[in-house]
């Protein structure tokens, strides 16, 4: 098994991205290749001269900011593009990448297809619980679905959940405004309907104030509701801890507070920290692909590939084809080829 | 001017319902009467012996759980229809309620109408943010909205911070996901052009994580994301919270430090309260009608009654009527009867 990470993408490339290759290859024994400029990975493998990365060269970058169609056109010998035509030649298993999400997504959904059944990939985000950990999805892929796209993400969730979590019968929930079926919009309340019907373990709607108190394993939503979710939660952690920050300036005997609780405060906060989890799996294409924060760093990348060797292992990408082609789920296949 | 306030909704109806009007009678010097049980009212009050609160008799109440329109129906005598009646009767200029909130919307749209123009009433909830604060709405009256209601939405909600937050020009903003023209969903992607033609101070989609930065006045979206982002917020403080205290109680010199900082924690967590609110009034009804958290206190319902008499005071109903009608916002105003 071989991870293809994209070296050049994300605001710490190639130096966080090379260093967190590195660990994962000496510290989890995982083969990497790093798929980039030859010369900034090879000045930045120098550092760790012990390290048995390999280098795949690519001339291009797709630049965060880039239209993500118009980027992939342009630039065939991109690190993401070349990383990904890795995959497809069989040369790699798994692309990671913390680049540009839009064209990681693009990419992968064009060279690697998508698995038969399923109309549209989505991103499988993960959020922290009290219980430890949910998975959400569509974390963004898909800013409008359709009922059916929703039940598809409900079953790639659970596969998910059940194969590489290790989750047994994961329970299946609907993001929504209120518990009861009636409560939502349009779009859940059709979802709510058809997912009670089926084979899954379907919960219920989660309110929003319940998304972290553990209630389901799996909270499917469309991509516009769960990108909301997680970038609120990142920004009201952001905006407490600069309130926080703000209060304590005012009094200098908080700061000796703070010396004596920082380790709790950092803990605290760590719970909620992306790096911890790495990466969010992109489902629906025929392969694995990791797309990990733009803003990751060593600890991040490390994560990623553990997450990404652990999908290859687990075959996700096989149990997810299956499932979704047996009778019992012929209720979430109805119109493959739908939107 | 009088405030009808229903003292038997909310969790902790009448005790804090009761004990908040006493403080807005006495502090602020607002007419008040309470709508609800008389005896039990009155019970409250002898713990007030001074205060100046009058009493309007309901002999029903509609329960948090209850269907709305069901119970709007069976209950005529309940507390809110009561209260409701009374501003139609013109005994009374503003309804505040911490009870059934959709019981509380379809009183309020049903007994003082529509302003004509707005085709649905919005809950314009308040956000904290770095620089002050911003209105949000829909906070949840309309979970499927038409690019219509959005517009509508942001003439309420401008005329909201302008009259009565008193802001200068307020700056209107489209939750979306990625701050582009071009991300987000069909709905907000539609909006996005319409409010780019219109005479709003239109400054764009405000994405996710810049909710807390204080990037517009006013934050327009349909009320399932609304609702998404209020619960959201709430949860994740909530997490954070739970958090730090088990971290706290794994190390007693914690306690220490919690002592010191406890102040500090305090006021960074208050900028986050509800109660510094009160409430959250219902824009496009024609009246003042100020929906309050169902966990309100004292404190919050004194804060709600204060922002009911400044809606009233500063002619927010007509300033919104006018301006909805007039030539400049035919553009918001192409079919006052479509959804």
């Amino acid at each position: 098994m071989r991870i293809a990470v994209d070296a050049m993408g994300g605001d710490f490339a190639p130096v966080e991205i090379v260093k967190g290759a590195v660990e994962a290859a000496e510290k989890d024994g995982i083969d990497i290749v790093l798929v980039g400029d030859r010369d900034q990975i090879k000045a930045e493998l120098a550092k760790h001269p012990a390290a048995a990365v390999e280098i795949m060269h690519a001339s291009e970058i797709v630049q965060m900011d880039e239209h993500p169609a118009n980027a992939i056109r342009r630039k065939p010998d991109s690190s993401i593009v070349v990383a990904a035509g890795m995959v497809v030649s069989g040369e790699a298993d798994a692309i990671v990448s913390a680049g540009n999400t839009g064209a990681a997504m693009a990419v992968a959904t064009l060279k690697l297809g998508r698995i038969p059944g399923i109309a549209r990939p989505a991103i499988a985000s993960f959020l922290p619980t009290n219980k430890g950990k949910a998975v959400l999805l569509d974390g963004g892929a898909n800013v409008d679905c359709s009922v059916d796209n929703l039940l598809q993400f409900a079953v790639m969730g659970r596969e998910y959940a059940e194969r590489v979590l290790k989750l047994n019968n994961p329970r299946i929930g609907l993001l929504s405004i209120g518990e009861e079926p009636s409560k939502g919009n349009e779009l859940t309340k059709a979802a709510h309907a058809q997912l009670a019907q089926s084979d899954l373990h379907f919960v219920g709607n989660i309110d929003g104030k319940d998304v972290f108190r553990g209630a389901a394993d799996v909270i499917i939503c469309d991509g516009f509701a769960g990108n909301l979710v997680l970038k609120i939660a990142e920004a009201i952690a952001e905006f407490l801890q600069s309130n926080l920050k703000e209060e304590i300036n005012k009094n200098p005997v908080y700061k000796l507070g703070v010396l004596i609780l920082s380790p709790a405060l950092k803990r605290a906060k760590n719970r909620l920290d992306y790096a911890e989890y790495g990466g969010a799996p992109l489902l629906g294409v025929n392969g694995v692909c990791i797309i990990s924060h733009g803003r990751s760093d060593a600890r991040a990348i490390r994560n990623a590939i553990k997450a990404a060797a652990s999908a290859v292992e687990n075959n996700v990408v096989k149990f997810i084809s299956t499932t979704v082609q047996q009778d019992e789920f012929a209720i979430l296949n109805r119109d493959p080829s739908a939107k």
